[in-house]
């Protein structure tokens, strides 16, 4: 058995592409099952459900296990005790990560907005039909990464995919489907403040620091008025974890910008990455709302400066 | 400009994988040009001559250049100042790497015997024909990295190409060309002990140990008899370079199997890696044709145990 898995705390790529790559490595090459490293996201619950699909079991330890890493190249964010276990593939969109393997392997990765677009290139390069329910999730992932096409990510390859996705997933109206799980994103009704850090969080090796860097993206950034120290508190306990920094962007999708509020051992990495001084433990980044390609790669060049 | 480039002491595969690459590249996505990190092996120089292809100019430096890496993903096969340029794309058959970098890439990476296979897919999907003499270089490296089917990390994968590539190149006999090649691969007479040993060489970091080893693949290890301990007194010599060990693999192509010179800080990792008793400074590997499959990773759990 092959087991397929996102990064950890994941977001609904990493759990789509998961349950996508297993459905068709199952049909090419071996039997595969989905996990995922931790519980899901309300937008993933959301989109699980709304194309009956089951939720992957959870699995944190690849020793001895036959992987394939989907969404992520990082040792950071990967499976723990990875180096004991075997990495058969790797299905990603970011930049190259730090993972690597004593044997050959077979590595999908493209620079598109989304994990769900290679995969929807490989079940037409493997001559599979992508099963109607799981377009629909991989359809979803798209939108979720590419904030409704709206993210600096999106390519063209990304909105031919959706295109061919919701033909056969039975999708009429795209936007109305994008806007109705960015809804649900939204909400921060009834999550504790720790959830909210971690609900789209990543961990870094940038120059030997530690850094993390989470995200909510909601349709208004007013969600957070009330609750924003406690955020700032939490995010704090999180960043004395061990941590050089922590960051968390709040974007505004319709707005197209975010704030970032900014805990670290070093506040001038933030102007020297960005241009813009912080005001206070917070800045306001009008037109980034990319994690990957607007505040990760900056962050990199600030660090190691 | 992007320039597409292979690992140091190119072998063929390198070389003819830099310029498929670069020829693809510049009709689907943007103007590449082929070089390499060093002089051409005669097997090179025979395939390029036979099918009438350019021979790459040498780039030692990536510093401010886009680059496309084949047949390799180590920081210590490739080429200088990597991470003062730009990485775009890997298309490699190789291990993965430790090769990282700050932005999303393309990665074609597959487990198959040759680059060459992996490229002669890249053009069906990206829907260009491949011009006739690139199908005669690249059918060249895949017979030579396949040692003409026998290794064993030939695929099915490695065969159809072949197949395919020899029906466009317009080679009737796929066999007698991999045969002359090797033929002129097994020419000893006029090179110097040094060239011989980087001929077709790889340093790899075992477990923070620099560890050097090279391969000459023949028809008959009789060519070998007059200069064998030339040879072994050279390996000393380029171990001495800050190498914890350096291995020379003489590979019997028809006999199969490889008698390996051994100059090393810690003999015993031979008998580790292969449950053999090294006679002296050799040891016959009965069976063993492939560095990358059957000797790399023996030799990587070795010397982290």
């Amino acid at each position: 058995m092959i087991y397929s898995v996102g990064h950890k705390n994941p977001d609904t790529d990493s759990i789509t592409s998961a349950i996508a790559v297993a459905d068709l490595w199952s049909k090419v090459k071996e039997a595969t099952q989905p996990v995922a490293q931790g519980e899901l996201a309300p937008e993933t619950k959301f989109v699980l459900d709304k194309f009956g699909c089951e939720a992957p079991a959870i699995m944190t330890d690849a020793t001895d296990k036959k992987i394939i890493l989907v969404d992520h190249s990082d040792i950071a964010q990967t499976i723990d005790n990875l180096s004991k276990g075997e990495v058969v593939a790797v299905v990603d969109h970011h930049k190259l990560g730090d993972v690597t393997t004593p044997n050959p392997l077979e590595m999908w990765v493209w620079p598109v907005g989304c994990t769900g677009t290679i995969i929807n290139a490989m079940y037409k390069f493997y001559n599979v039909e992508i099963p109607k329910n799981i377009a629909g999730i991989v359809l979803c992932a798209i939108l979720s990464d590419t904030v409704i096409f709206k993210s600096v990510t999106t390519t063209e390859a990304d909105k031919a995919a959706v295109a061919e996705l919701a033909k056969i997933a039975g999708v009429a109206d795209v936007m109305a489907l994008g806007m109705e799980m960015f809804n649900v994103k939204s909400a921060v009704a009834g999550a504790s403040m720790n959830d909210l850090i971690f609900r789209d969080y990543k961990d870094f090796d940038m120059s030997g620091k530690k850094v993390g860097v989470g995200q909510l993206e909601v349709v208004d950034l007013s969600v957070f008025d009330n609750i924003k120290a406690d955020l700032y508190a939490e995010l704090e306990k999180v960043k004395a974890e061990g941590r050089h920094s922590c960051f968390l962007l709040l974007t505004d999708i319709m707005k197209e910008g975010s704030e970032m509020l900014i805990v670290s051992d070093d506040p001038s990495v933030v102007e020297k990455a960005f241009g813009v001084a912080p005001k206070g433990t917070s800045v306001y980044l009008e037109g980034v709302m990319s994690r990957k390609k607007q505040v990760v790669p900056n962050f990199e060049k600030a660090f190691s400066a």
